[in-house]
């Protein structure tokens, strides 16, 4: 692509990765870009409780777009042209998400969107809930001699949608750890779906709910189970599954 | 588990995350852990080019574990030791690794080695390069619309040794994003695999190698051209590649 000279008087847009929860599981140029940042817009994942943690959030404009208007599609676009505007007024703006921007988070509508309107716009790649969340409950995702692969899977929506892109069936094979993400609701369907896949039912689980905070909760069942153990301990969102395994793996530590 | 007294004479050992190579796409967490440090045992991946952004390097007793013997068993067996010997001796001890602790880099087994010695161990979750090094080449592992799955696999055996635990075939067929690590040398039986199990030749490809460093190179080519393009370009690890749909988005910046 030709180089064109780039316009001093816009800001530039950061699309942060927040990590998990925890203010300090955020990366360093993460904290950097909201240190630098004159406006950072945020929802509430990630270390949003936590950011006079990380820089002088008093010191900015804070715009929680978790507050948009309910409706899905307008407020995605209300974020889009706000992310827009604030670079136009050559504010350095940071655009605080939980997790990876990347990973199931919108991030690159956002990316595209700055770039078609001439904004400068970077990508903080961030620590991934679907990773970090297991390990943090003593889980890890691949184990030599036993799991080569692991798979990172949306349950927003039911095994069978014709929305879905995700083939279960060829999940249940795969041979390797599955972790889905944003599963709550659907654990039953996609229990169901794994197990008529092939997948036994003594197959080792573990549910993890608000990884990485202090309210964290772990549970742990199997598939077969999966969706009792889900309504008998209240699991709610933000929660991470994992099956496989690797979930059976039990290394707590001793001290209490 | 039944809580005990924690002998507090003996050092933590903090196994932590470095990153994909930069030194500032480490956590805040892992950079804290450093700066604590007593002593550093480290490999040739992550930031460790760059510690001294991180912490005083020079005040902290660095171990390059790369160069323990050759043979591979042994190097981890004594890596294990070493992890324990300097926290019997108080000390704070930091293992430094590439990416995520827990995705392909045995730090379980780390995890497990200590705790079976009476030896504290935190794990310091990092960015992985199978999601952080596609974004920073500009590649969503998901997208809405037309992706809600991704695959990380480790490609250091070919398909179909009896060593392999991964169902490629299930894979070709999962409808997700597929990321290959450690799979510069089988890359060509990598693609013949898929395509046997009915992935389109041209299926886009993206392959990054050194992802985030100063060095990173991006080359762009189809499935059924992957193995020629990694010839042709003589690609070396580390080197990262994903293969599907999202690897055909182009989003370059314009500012050359």
């Amino acid at each position: 692509m030709t180089a064109v000279q780039r316009d001093s008087t816009l800001g530039t847009v950061h699309l942060v990765g927040g990590g998990p929860g925890a203010w300090d599981l955020i990366t360093v140029r993460g904290m950097r870009a909201l240190q630098r940042a004159d406006v950072i817009l945020t929802d509430h994942l990630g270390p949003v409780g936590e950011l006079d943690m990380l820089c002088d959030a008093s010191a900015k404009e804070i715009i929680d777009v978790a507050k948009l208007p309910y409706e899905r599609q307008t407020s995605q676009e209300r974020i889009n042209e706000l992310l827009v505007e604030h670079a136009r007024r050559g504010q350095e703006v940071v655009r605080l998400k939980g997790g990876d921007p990347y990973v199931f988070g919108r991030g690159f509508e956002e990316y595209e969107y700055c770039l078609r309107h001439g904004i400068p716009c970077e990508v903080v790649p961030g620590v991934t809930s679907a990773v970090s969340v297991p390990a943090l409950a003593g889980v890890p995702l691949t184990q030599r001699g036993m799991v080569h692969s692991f798979h990172v899977v949306s349950g927003h929506l039911p095994p069978g949608d014709p929305r879905s892109e995700v083939n279960w069936p060829a999940l249940a094979r795969s041979g390797g750890t599955i972790v889905v993400i944003m599963g709550v609701r659907q654990a039953g369907a996609i229990a169901h779906a794994l197990i008529d896949a092939a997948l036994a039912p003594a197959t080792p689980c573990v549910i993890v709910q608000e990884g990485s905070t202090e309210s964290q909760r772990v549970v742990r069942c199997d598939l077969g189970g999966l969706a009792e153990a889900m309504r008998d301990n209240d699991v709610r969102s933000p929660a991470v599954y994992v099956i496989g395994e690797v979930a059976g793996l039990s290394a707590d530590q001793p001290w209490g």
